[in-house]
């Protein structure tokens, strides 16, 4: 070995199982790898749900007029990585949506679903009970059909439309206004249209039967953060109170709701809790009010030793982004921010 | 090289690249492969749809009573293997279901999903129009809830009960009977039933939106197999019918109708065409009459110089299959079948 081997050696080594390591774990502000992706396993499968029976299921000759059905069901749809060494993210909708928010975005380019196995971490991405995957229950609509009930007892299904929903998702401040140097590839809006479906929200009992159905989830993978956006924001808190086993932490991605500063804040202690926003938010009647709800929230729960964080996007150089930050132009870049903040925050598995 | 060598050398050779090749397309008959999957891309993306304005979308304050939606579109997930050289399969459900069909079966085994990927077909699962996560249209409901129109103008949508369906799905002659030897994993049933969703079939147009959406698709792949199960066998038919652009084969598994026989056959001259059964067949009142048709079919089909065929899985060793044959016990055998008739009967990409 010449002199210089000898000085390097030591250095290159340190070097190389550095790089190694920088391999394994990823740094948080790397760029996603877009080549080929091995996974250890993928599939899918249905928590909770329940039997009912039903006189009103069909009015069709080639189907039972009742029966039985399963309702309530919660559809999971998971990736596993290969040596997984990070908490597995549950990736949870928000309304008029499916699970289809976190997959590929309206203009082409990778979701968060995948962004995240490539990071280490196993995805698990829900379709919320009674939307996408998930059954609803038809007899209200059915009986109605049928003349056994009246119109009143048909569900209270919705449907966001289009121009309504441009100043809720903060494309700008109204339908087809564009807040300066918001992120939304609004070039592709027709594909986000197409994502959205009617939502039985307002058809289900409370809690929504979604909330046990991801305490169950959270239980069964030993240790899962749970990823909300929008409508499904205050499911994880709901979650966490009704039991906090499997629960390793909370990202409320603009949160429909947080849990009032007042109300019980035991279920928080010692839980990582984000509550992440995109831009523009101060500037939207709807959304200024629920940012001042989660601030509450975050100090209260903190009192109570929770160890809950609100963070603006544009205050740490991801501005522009908007309601539905994780399709944004820069959706890849604030996903790189997120799992650095899970990495400092939730305890590895 | 000695003299063993020297003999053995060219068959060594052979022998390591007939292995090499056998590696790359794999033997028709192996079994599925268990370790990590490596794919090249995937992802999801929609087809179709059209933008529809309506005055009956919420009764709910907290969104607009109208405004503009997209109705029929057809949500597609993909997966495309590393040196994918066999043609893209598109997987199109049945009846009350979702594209779940194809995934993780009912007993937690791989689905027909992940299990062509790993053979080296790119695979394309779809939601038919209205059901899953393509978008159902409100409006009715909406309309008939807030007393703008009459009952009788509600979508005609139904669930299956499960007494019904077991008959529909033979999984014995009637609820809760079995057909001896059936390979349905019926200790699995409660997640199977889970599966199902309401049916809006009979709120659509004709021919339903998922035919010119399944259109769209096969051109976008440029040669595709369209796999269709029960409810959808007719939709590749009348896709073909419409436009034989992208399709370059039909796999029909246990179709709920063919063609009539004495229909315009001439969309199906040089068509690789395979009609798929299960087992119990003859003993269903309502199955034994769809076979007669799709028999008659095939005869007039390959009068009109397609290429089709009719195959009882009993007959090629495979016995005991329910109309889930996707999920049954030996569904990767199936699958495994199937990928050697594919092999044999259309192009290689």
């Amino acid at each position: 070995m010449n002199r210089f081997l000898a000085l390097a050696g030591p250095w290159l080594m340190a070097f190389i199982l550095a790089g190694c390591a920088a391999g394994a774990v990823r740094a948080p502000d790397a760029t996603a790898d877009n080549g080929p992706l091995t996974i250890a396993r993928q599939g899918s499968f249905f928590v909770g749900g329940r039997d009912v029976k039903s006189d009103d299921l069909s009015l069709l000759p080639a189907y039972a007029p009742g029966g039985t059905i399963s309702v309530e069901q919660m559809y999971v749809h998971y990736q596993v990585p290969v040596d997984a060494r990070r908490a597995p993210l549950v990736f949870i909708h928000g309304c008029c949506l499916t699970g289809k928010t976190w997959e590929t975005t309206p203009d082409g380019r990778m979701g968060w679903d995948e962004f995240f196995v490539r990071r280490g971490f196993p995805t698990y991405v829900i379709d919320q009970a009674s939307r996408g995957r998930s059954a609803a229950d038809p007899s209200g609509i059915v009986a109605v059909k049928g003349g056994r009930a009246p119109a009143d007892k048909l569900p209270q299904v919705f449907g966001a439309a289009q121009e309504g929903a441009w100043a809720i998702f903060r494309f700008g401040p109204q339908y087809p206004e564009v807040f300066p140097g918001m992120q939304f590839p609004l070039e592709a809006q027709a594909e986000f249209w197409k994502q959205m479906v009617p939502d039985w929200l307002n058809a289900l009992p409370t809690p929504n039967p979604t909330v046990p159905a991801l305490s169950q989830l959270a239980q069964k993978l030993g240790g899962a953060v749970l990823v909300s956006h929008s409508q499904s924001g205050i499911y994880p808190f709901q979650t966490a109170s009704l039991d906090r086993r499997g629960i390793a932490g909370i990202v409320a991605v603009e949160p429909g709701a947080c849990p009032a500063a007042d109300s019980d804040m035991k279920p928080f202690a010692g839980l990582p809790i984000l509550v992440l926003w995109g831009d523009f938010v101060p500037l939207s009647p709807r959304w200024a009010p629920r940012l001042k709800m989660c601030s509450d929230f975050v100090a209260a729960a903190n009192r109570a030793g929770a160890k809950a964080e609100m963070v603006m996007l544009a205050d740490v150089g991801l501005p522009g982004a908007s309601h539905m930050l994780m399709q944004d132009k820069h959706s890849l870049k604030i996903a790189a921010w997120l799992a650095g903040w899970i990495d400092g925050h939730v305890a590895r598995q």
